[in-house]
C-alpha cells in the first residue's frame, strides 16, 4: 500500500515550489486521474514521512493543504480518506471545462453539456456491476435495447402521456446516433430537401451538410417562436420528405413550441407526407415552477429522439428513437445500427439511473440551472445587448450590437471560448449578430466569463 | 434480505411441477438475470422455509439441486452464496446461444463470437469503478479516446514490431465502426470500385452495399490463401481507391496471407494508390504452437482495424483505427466520429484489460478454442465434406457435396441456424457449396450440432 501510494504520485518531488505544496498537488492530480482512487486510506503520517523521505512536518502541512481543499477526509481513530471535494462532484458544469486558474484562465462557453450526477451515476454503476452477470452469459451483440431499459422508457412516455410499447423503442448511444441511424434509413432521396430551423443544432447540421442535404430553413427565434407561416408554407411548397425540430427548449434560442403549433405542425407534416424527427433531448429541462404541459409534438409520422446526454451526462451514452414498431424493426436491420447501439454496460447503468430516483436527479439540476441561468441574466444587465430569458434548456441565446465572430475571436484572446451564431445558421453566414452563452457553468465560472466578455467588448 | 430474495423470486410457486425443483429453476433465472446477483448470502434454510411458507424439507431439496448444479457455494459455519457455475463463466461460446435443453434445442452456429472472460472482465470493471472519477469530472464529450488506451494500444503495435505512436491510434467502439468512419471519409468517389476479398466478412458487405458500392472481389481459398494474380492485377487494372482485407485468419476462409505476399500486396497498393483497410479483428487468435511470426500487413496507404469483439467480448465494444496522425486528427473531425466513439468507462474497462494479464487471458482462449476446433475436425470425420484446418479464427470453411443454402434450411428446421456461403459472396449468389461452421460453441455444443448436421443431410 504505501509503496503503492508512492508511485500513484510519480516525480512529485521534482515540482517547483514548496514541497508541501508539491504534495498535496500531487496527490489532487492522482485523485483526480484515478491513480488514487477516492476511498483510498492513506498511510498514517509517521509512514507517510518514511516512505517519502521528508519530514512529518511536511506531511502535516501538505495534508492540511489538502483537508482545507476537500480532498481528504479524517476520521478521528480511522486515518485519513482521499476524496473528490463536493464542488467537483455537485455541479452542473463537468469540472474538466473550467480547471484552468484565473490566471491564465481558458473558459470554455462552447459546449452545453452538464457533469454527472456524480453520486447517483457511481451508486447506479455499482448496481448495474452487481448485475453484470446477465451481460456476460450473453453474446453481447448489438440488439434494439435491453428489454428493461426499453420497458423504463416506454413507460416514461406512457405515464407523461404519449402511450408507448417497448417495441415502439430502439435504445441508441445518444440522439446524434438516432439522427445518424435515421438520416440513413429514411433520406434516402437526397435531392428532396429537409426542413430545419434556424437556428439549429450544429451536430445536426454538420450531419445533414455530410450528407449533401437540401436544406430548407424555419426561421425560429426566441421571442417569438416558430415562424408559423414559414412553417405552414414549407411541407405545402417544397414537399420536404423530412424535418429536424426541436420543440422543447430549443438549440440554441431556447424557444417552446406552443401547444396550438405543434398540433398544427403535425397536422400539416402528416397531410404533405413530411416525416417529423422531433429531438427531445432538452425536454426534461424545463425551468419552469411548476414545469409546463406542453404535450408532446406527436402523431402519425412523427418520430421521437432522446436521449440522457444534456439531462444526465455526455459521457452516458444512452439515446433512444420513439417510432413505430414496425420502423425499429426496419432500423434494426439497417447495417449501421449495431455500431450506434450502446455498450450493453452502458444501457445496464441507464436502467439503474432511470429506475428510482431519476426525477430527483433530475430537479437538483433543474434548480441548479435555473439559478445560474438567473445568474447569467443578471450579468448581462446593462450590457446592452438583449434575449429573451429561456424557460428551458442550458443556454441563452444573446443578440449583440456587433459582429458576434468578431467578438469571438477577439475573447479567445482572452482565454474565453464561444460560439457564435453563424454556428447555428443552414446557411452558415447569417445570424452573425448572436451568440450562445450556456449557463451550464457554475456562477463562479460565469461571473468570469462575463467579466472576460465585457473586457472584451469594452463595455 | 430476506423479503428481497422472495422478491427477487417472482411468483416461483405458480410454476407446474415440483416446488423443490420450481424454486430452484427460480433462483437460477434469478441470479442470471441479475435480480440475485452471484455473491449473494441466502438466508438460512429455515428463514427461507418460513418466508417462502413452504417446508423446511423443500429448501433442503431445492438448495442440493442448485448446489449439485454449481449455482449454490455453501462454505461451512458461513452459509450459501449463489454464483454463476463455472460452465457458464468459463467458455468460449456465449452461454445464451445455446442455453436451449437438448429436446427442443435451437443451436446458433451462425455467430461466431467468444463468450466474455467472466472474471476478467468482472475484475476489469471493479478496477475501472474505482477510478472512474477521473471520468466523472471531465464533460464525457467524444475524444479520440482515452489518453492511456491509445498508449497501450500504441504500445502493443510497437512491441509487434510496428512502431506506433499514441496520436496514430483513434479508439472506436469497434471493427465496425471503424470501417463505417473510414469509408464516409476515404470512400468519397462512389464510383471507384472497392476491392474486397471473396469470400469476406458479411459485416462489410452491408456496409459497401448500403453505399451502393462497386465491388471488386479477389478470390480467396482455405487451402491456398489469396489469388496473386488477381492480387496484382486489380490494382494496375482497376484502380480501386480502397480494398479492404482480412489477412490474418481470414472470415470466413481462416487463410493467413503469407510474408511475401503480405509484402507484395502492400508495395503493389501504394504503387497504384489503393489504401489498404486491413482488418486485425482475428490477429490475436493464432492458434498455432508456438504462435506464427507474420508481420502485419503495413506500410504507406495501409490502416489497420482492430477490435476486442472477437478476442474478448462482442459486449465491450472498443476497437480502434491505426493510421497516421494526420488522418486521425482529420478524422476526428467528422461528424460521425462522435457516435462512433465508445463510451469513456467503456474505454477505462478496456485500458484494465489491457494492461497485465491480457496476454493470459488471450492464452487461455487459444487453449480452449484450439481444442474446440480438434473437436469440430473429428466430429466431420467421414462426413464427406472437405476443408483445410484453419491455423486461427473461430470458423472453420466447409465445402459441402450439396447446395449449402438447401441444407441450411432444412438445418433449421431441426433447431441448428447455419450461415451458408453465398452470405460471405460479394455477388451474394456463389459459394453455394459452402458453410461456415464457428468453433466457438463447447465441444458438447459441437458434438449436438454436427449430429443434427448429419441428421440433416441423411449421412
Amino acid at each position: 500500500m504505501t509503496s503503492g501510494f508512492a508511485a500513484a504520485l510519480g516525480a512529485w518531488q521534482e515540482r517547483p515550489g514548496p514541497l508541501a505544496r508539491s504534495l498535496s498537488d500531487a496527490v489532487r492530480e492522482a485523485v483526480v486521474d484515478g491513480r488514487l482512487p477516492a476511498g483510498t486510506r492513506l498511510p498514517s503520517e509517521r509512514e507517510l514521512a518514511r516512505t517519502l523521505e521528508i519530514s512529518r512536518g511536511t506531511v502535516v502541512t501538505a495534508l492540511t493543504l489538502l483537508r482545507d481543499d476537500g480532498w481528504l477526509h479524517t476520521r478521528h481513530g480511522s486515518g485519513s480518506v482521499v476524496r473528490l471535494p463536493a464542488r467537483l462532484t455537485e455541479r452542473t458544469t463537468p469540472w474538466s471545462l473550467d480547471r484552468g486558474g484565473a490566471g491564465d484562465a481558458v473558459l470554455d462557453l462552447t459546449l452545453a453539456v452538464t457533469a454527472a450526477p456524480h453520486e447517483a451515476y457511481l451508486a447506479a454503476l455499482g448496481r448495474a456491476a452487481a448485475r453484470s452477470a446477465v451481460l456476460l452469459v450473453d453474446s453481447g451483440v448489438a440488439t434494439a435495447g435491453l428489454p428493461r431499459l426499453r420497458e423504463l422508457l416506454a413507460d416514461r412516455y406512457t405515464r407523461a402521456g404519449l402511450p408507448t410499447r417497448p417495441e415502439q423503442i430502439l435504445v441508441t448511444s445518444g440522439a446524434q446516433a438516432a439522427l445518424t441511424l435515421l438520416l440513413d434509413h429514411l433520406h434516402t432521396d437526397r435531392r428532396a430537401p429537409v426542413a430545419v430551423e434556424n437556428p439549429t443544432y450544429p451536430g445536426a447540421l454538420a450531419l445533414l451538410r455530410r450528407r449533401r442535404s437540401r436544406l430548407l430553413p424555419v426561421p425560429v427565434t426566441a421571442a417569438d417562436g416558430w415562424d408559423t407561416e414559414h412553417l405552414a408554407a414549407a411541407p405545402r411548397d417544397r414537399r420536404p420528405r423530412l424535418a429536424y425540430l426541436i420543440p422543447d427548449f430549443h438549440n440554441p434560442t431556447g424557444a417552446h413550441m406552443t401547444r396550438p403549433v405543434r398540433a398544427e405542425t403535425a397536422r400539416l407534416a402528416h397531410r404533405h407526407g413530411t416525416t417529423l424527427l422531433v429531438d427531445e433531448t432538452m425536454r426534461d429541462l424545463d425551468l419552469r415552477i411548476p414545469p409546463g404541459t406542453e404535450p408532446y409534438l406527436a402523431g402519425p409520422g412523427v418520430i421521437q429522439i432522446g436521449s440522457t446526454s444534456k439531462t444526465l451526462w455526455s459521457g452516458l451514452r444512452v439515446g433512444w428513437i420513439r417510432a413505430t414498431a414496425e420502423l425499429v424493426r426496419e432500423l434494426c436491420r439497417n447495417p449501421l445500427q449495431a455500431q450506434l447501439s450502446p455498450p450493453p454496460l452502458e444501457q445496464l447503468i441507464a436502467e439503474e439511473l432511470f429506475g428510482d430516483g431519476l426525477d430527483e436527479i433530475l430537479a437538483d439540476r433543474r434548480a441548479r440551472l435555473r439559478a445560474q441561468r438567473d445568474h447569467l441574466a443578471r450579468l448581462l444587465a446593462g450590457t446592452g445587448w438583449t434575449y429573451t430569458l429561456p424557460d428551458g434548456g442550458l443556454s441563452l441565446w444573446l443578440r449583440l450590437d456587433s459582429d458576434a465572430s468578431a467578438l469571438a475571436a477577439r475573447a479567445a484572446d482572452h482565454g474565453l471560448a464561444l460560439t457564435p451564431g453563424p454556428h447555428f445558421a443552414p446557411d452558415r453566414a447569417t445570424l452573425t449578430h448572436h451568440l450562445r452563452l450556456p449557463f451550464t457553468a457554475t456562477p463562479e465560472v460565469l461571473t468570469r466569463a462575463v467579466d472576460l466578455l465585457r473586457l472584451t467588448a469594452r463595455l
